[in-house]
C-alpha cells in the first residue's frame, strides 16, 4: 500500500500517518519525492482495513499494490484447474460446450434440444428450473420438475447437467439434480450463495457480474474457493456499457486476461453476452480464438416463442454449424473441440 | 410493442409476424412506412414473453412501449407514499435523514454515534451487523450481537433502527430487532430475497443496483409490493461507470425522474454514491435540491480507524454541519428537515 | 510514479528496471515488500514517458503519483479565478446563468429570447451559428448570419455573448462578434482547436467531454492555459453511462471535486445533462446546492418545434421559473444569484 | 417515427400532437392502446427535428424508428467496399495488416520497424506524425519532418503509408505524404475535419470515439461518405467503460455487428483497445475469428523506451508470430492473410 500526502501536508500530519501505519502492522518507508512526501507501507494489508487512512489529514490519496485474491491466483497455483464435465473437461487443451435453453419449458423441448446439442457435440446441458426474472409477472421456471426433467435428459444424453441457484436453500435440491450449480451473474456478489455452494462438493459456473471488475469476480470466485470449493469455472457474460446495439458487452480481453491471473477455467456466455442471435457464433468464433476453455449457448427447438430470452437462443441447426466453426478455430490456436 | 420489419422483408415474412402476434393475443395494427413495414400491436404485452419475435425473419428490432412495473407507477397511484421512521417520516414534506456506521464494531462506538446523529438531527441509525463484503478475508460484521446493540441504541435515542439483511434466512430475525430492512446494491436483483422481505411486515430500503436502469430498480420493488409489503423507500447510491474520482457516479437526475415516475419516497446516500468524506456534504445539499425525500449517511466517530468504508465515513462533527446545510437547502425548496 | 514488480521477478529484471528508472533522470527508491519489490521514483516524470515500463520483463504494473495538470491546479493557484461576463461574473460568490436558444435559428426568435432571459436574470446569451451535428442532414446553423444576430442581441441587452467555435479557422470569426468562445464536448480533446482559443484573447467555456475523466478534463483546460490564456470555464455537462432515462448522467460530485482540485470557475449544463426538459429545473437546483458558479441553459420560445434540442429546451417562462428556484438555493448555500 | 402519449394524455393533447406531424409532412396513424394512444408516423423523418415533439403536453416519449445514415448503410449497397491499401486490401476475402510505431520518432527506428513488419506481412506502415497527446507537455511528434521519414519507408518496402490528421489546415500536408488519412477516436466528431478528409481524395481510416453509439460511428462516417469520399475504413479500438484492467474495453460484437450493418471495410486495433501488450495478440486473433477485414498494430523495436502508448507496442519479433497465429485463425474462417 502507498500512501501519497498531499503536496502541503505538515510535519505533523506526516508523523501523524506513519503512526497509523505502523499502529495496523505495517512496516512504513518514507520517500521524499519532489513536491510530496510518500509512505511506502511493506507487509500484508489484506486482512487490514485501509480505506480509512485516506480521510487522514494531509492524505491525497492511498493506492493498493496487491490484488486481494490469493486462492485463485496463479501466484500461488501455476498449472491450470481442469474440470471434469460429462464426456469432457474444461481448463485443459480440449474445450467443453454447454448448451440448451435457457429455462426448461417442458419435458418435451428439452429431450429434444438435449438430444440436438448432445449430437453436435456439446459436452453439457444447460436449463433453468429456477429463472431469475427482472420482472415479477414474467415466467419464473418450473422449479423441481424442471430439475426432473434434467436430470432425464442426462439418462438419456449422457450430457452433464448445469443448473442455476438462486438462494442458498436452494442449493441442496439442485445440488441432488445437477451436476454443476450455476451463480448468476445478478448473485455474483450474493456472498450467502457463494458461501453456500462453496460448502457443496459441486463445481461452480460463476458468472460475472454486469459491472464486475475483473479483481472483484475473482474476489467472488475467492469466496467459493476458501470454502474448500475448489472447482470454479467462471464465466465472462458481457458487462453493461453504454452500448446499445447489444444487451451487454462482450469484453473479449476478459479471457486471456483472467487467463493470466488465475489457474481457473474461462469460458464464454456469447448468448447474453450479446442478446442478438445473428451475432451468438461470430462472438463465440472470437472467445475461442481469444482463449476460452469452453462456451455457454442458449438453444431453442424454437426461439421465437420462448418463454425467456428468444432474441437470443438458436436453433439446433444453427448450434450444429456453431460447433463446426469454432472447432476449425479451436484447431487453429492448437486446441481441440 | 411495436415490430420493425426489414427493409427487404417479404410480404410472407410480414404476415407470419402478424399470425405470431395475434397468437400472443395482440392485435396487429399494420402501418406501412416509407421503406418498411411496421406492426403496432396493442393488449397487454406485460404477460407475454415478446424478446423471441426479435429473430423472426425479417424482423429489424422489437421496440416495447410500455414500462413493466404497475403497482409501483405514479399511472396507478398520484399521491406519495408516506412512511413512518423513528420520530419522523419519509416521503412526506419533511425530510428524514438516516445515519450510523457502515458496520457495528461494538456497542460503545454504537452508542455514541447513535446519540451524537439524534442530537444532530437525525430520524434513524443505520448499522450493518451482517456485513455483504467484496473480499471474503475482510472483516463481516458482529451478526446477532451487533443487532442487539442496535435495539440497544434504539431504547436509548428513540431513533428508529435500518440493518441489512443479505439472506432469506436472515429476514426473521434482523425483523426481530429492526425497524427498516435494507436490501444492498449488490442483492437489488435477488429475487428471493426481494420476496421474502415482501413477506415481512416491515418497511424495505432498497439500494439501487449499481448498474441497474431506472426501469430494473422499480421491477425490484414492484417485487416486494407485488408482497402485498407497500412500505418501499428507493435509494439512489450512485451508478458504476467509467468515472474513478469517485467510487461511483450519483446520478442525481435518477432522483426527480424516480419522484416523477413513482409514488414511493426516493432517498439518496452520498457516502456510498462518492465514497469521499470530502464531498459527502455538497452533494447531500444536491440531493436535497433535486427533491430528495431523505439521506443516509455513513457517521463514524473515527473514520480513519473504521473497519470497513472509512474513507466515505464522516465525524459526528461534519455530520451536524451537513445537517444545518441540507436544512436551509430543504427550506429553500419549500421542504422542512 | 510506482514501478510494482511482479513476485516472481528475477534479481536481474529489477535491476533493470532500476537502471532504466535513472536513464529517464529519476531517482530510484527499492522497497522489499513482502512478496515483491516495489520501486518508488522520485523526481519529476511529467515530461517523461514513463509508460513503457510498464512492458519491462517482470514487471506488473506501473503507477502515476502526481496528476500531470500544473496551472490548472489549486497547488499553483489557491484563490479561485474570477471570469467577468456581462453585467456579472463566473467564480466569485454571486453566480451567473447564461442562456439561449441550442441554435440561433433566426434573428426575431433570438431577440425574443435574448430579452426574456435578460429579464428573468442571465448574464450571458448563448446560441449556437455553428452547430456541430451527429447527422450530416440536420440544421448546421446559420453561420456568420447567426454570429450577426447575436452581436444584434447583445447591443439590444447588455448580455455577453456565448459562441461555439468548432475550427481552429473559425476562431477569428467568432471571436469577432463573441465575448465567449464555447468548445464543445465533441472537441474537448481537438488539442489543435485548444491551442487556437488558448492563443485568442477571450474567454473559453470548455465543456466536459462525454467519456472525459477529470483528469483529462483538467488537462484540457491546461491546453489553454499554457497557451497564456487564463480565462477557461469548466462546464459539467453530463457523461455518457449505461442510463437511457436520461440524454446523459450528471456526474454532480464533479462540481465539488473539480472545485478542489482547481482554482478555475465550474458551471453546469443540466439541458444536455438530462435532454429532458422536465428534469432541467431540478437538475440546476442540484448543481447550485453543490457548489456550481453558474449555469448554462437552452431556452427557445416554442420547444416543440426548436430545429435543435428541442426536447430539453425550456420555455422563457420556465426559465424564469428556474432562475427564481435557484437563487433560493443559492442563498441557502452562502451564494447570490 | 413512434409518439407514445402519456396514459392521462387528454384528446385535446392528442390531436395538438396529429397537428404536429401533419406540419413536419408525416403522416399519422393514430392506435388506441390499453391505457394509452400511439401515433406512429409515416413519411421521411430524416431531415425533420423530431426531438421537440418530446416535449409537447401529454407526450410521454418518441421513438425513431430508422437508422440516420443511408449511404453508409447495406440497404443501398450490398456488395462490400473494398479498398486497395499497398500491395494488399481491406474489404476483400483477404485481410489486411497495418503496423507501426505510434509516433515517428526518428528516421532509424521507422525505417527499422517498416522492413520489420513488411517481412512479417503487413501491407501497409503506420506512424503518427502530428500527436493527438492528452499532456499538453508531451511529446507532440516530428511534424512534416516525420511524415518525410514516413513516405521515404514506402518507397524503401512498398508499404502503403497511414498517418493522422488532427485539424483540417492538416489534410493537405498528409495528403501528399500518405497514402491513407487516418482520423482518431478523440476526434471523431469533429465535423470540420470529417469534411475536410471528405472533400480529398484519399481512403479515411475512421476510429471509433471511445463513446460512440455505432450510430453515431456511421453517422460519422456517412459525414465523409456524403462528401464524395467512398473509401471509408471503419476501426473499433474499444470503448471507455467501468474496465480498468485495460485502457478500453474491445467491444468484439462490434464487429460482425458493423459488417451487417454497413458495406464499409472494418478493422480493429488490439493496441488502443487494451493498452496492454500481453493482451494484443489474442484479441487480435478474436477479431480476426469474429470477422475483422484487418487489424492496425502499434510496433516498436524497443517499446520500454518508446515516447508514446510503449505499455501497448508490441516488438518486431512479437509482430511476426502474431501475423503467424492470426493467419491459422483467418483461414480457419475461410479468410486469407
Amino acid at each position: 500500500m502507498i500512501v501519497v500526502m498531499k503536496s502541503d501536508a505538515t510535519d505533523e500530519q506526516v508523523a501523524h500517518m506513519i503512526r497509523r501505519v505502523r499502529d495496523m502492522g505495517l512496516e512504513p518507508h518514507i520517500i521524499e519525492g519532489t513536491g510530496r512526501t510518500v509512505i511506502a507501507c511493506v507487509g500484508d494489508e489484506r486482512l487490514k482495513a485501509p480505506e480509512g487512512l485516506a480521510v487522514g489529514a494531509g492524505v491525497e490519496k492511498v493506492m493498493p499494490v496487491r490484488a486481494r485474491y490469493t486462492i485463485a491466483s496463479r501466484e500461488v497455483k501455476r498449472e491450470p484447474t481442469v474440470i471434469e464435465l460429462g464426456r469432457g473437461s474444461l481448463g485443459g487443451s480440449a474445450l467443453g460446450i454447454i448448451a440448451g435453453p435457457c429455462a426448461v419449458e417442458g419435458r418435451e423441448m428439452l429431450l429434444e434440444t438435449a438430444h440436438a446439442v448432445k449430437e453436435a457435440g456439446a459436452v453439457a446441458l444447460r436449463g433453468g428450473a429456477f429463472k431469475p426474472r427482472t420482472d415479477p409477472y414474467s415466467f419464473q421456471g418450473l422449479g423441481q420438475e424442471g430439475l426432473g426433467y434434467l436430470a432425464e435428459a442426462r439418462e438419456a444424453t449422457g450430457l452433464a447437467v448445469v443448473a442455476e441457484v438462486m438462494a442458498p436453500e436452494q442449493v441442496p435440491v439442485v445440488a441432488r439434480y445437477a451436476d454443476v450449480l450455476q451463480v448468476g451473474a445478478r448473485n455474483m456478489q450474493n456472498f450467502v450463495l457463494l458461501s453456500a455452494v462453496g460448502a457443496c462438493n459441486k463445481p461452480v459456473l460463476l458468472k460475472r457480474g454486469m459491472s464486475a471488475s475483473l479483481e472483484e469476480f475473482l474476489l467472488a470466485a475467492e469466496y467459493i474457493l476458501s470454502r474448500d470449493n475448489e472447482r470454479v469455472i467462471l464465466c465472462e457474460r458481457g458487462i453493461r456499457t453504454f452500448e446499445t446495439f447489444t444487451r451487454n458487452t462482450f469484453a473479449v480481453a476478459a479471457v486471456p486476461a483472467l487467463k493470466a491471473a488465475t489457474h481457473l477455467p474461462v469460458i464464454a456466455d456469447p448468448s447474453h453476452a450479446t442478446g442478438r442471435a445473428d451475432l451468438v457464433e461470430a462472438v463465440s468464433r472470437a472467445a475461442v480464438a481469444a482463449g476460452a476453455d469452453g462456451l455457454i449457448i442458449e438453444v431453442h427447438p424454437d426461439p421465437e416463442t420462448a418463454l425467456v430470452d428468444g432474441q437470443q437462443s438458436i436453433t439446433p441447426e444453427a448450434f450444429a454449424h456453431l460447433v463446426e466453426s469454432c472447432r476449425a478455430v479451436a484447431e487453429a490456436v492448437g486446441r481441440s473441440l
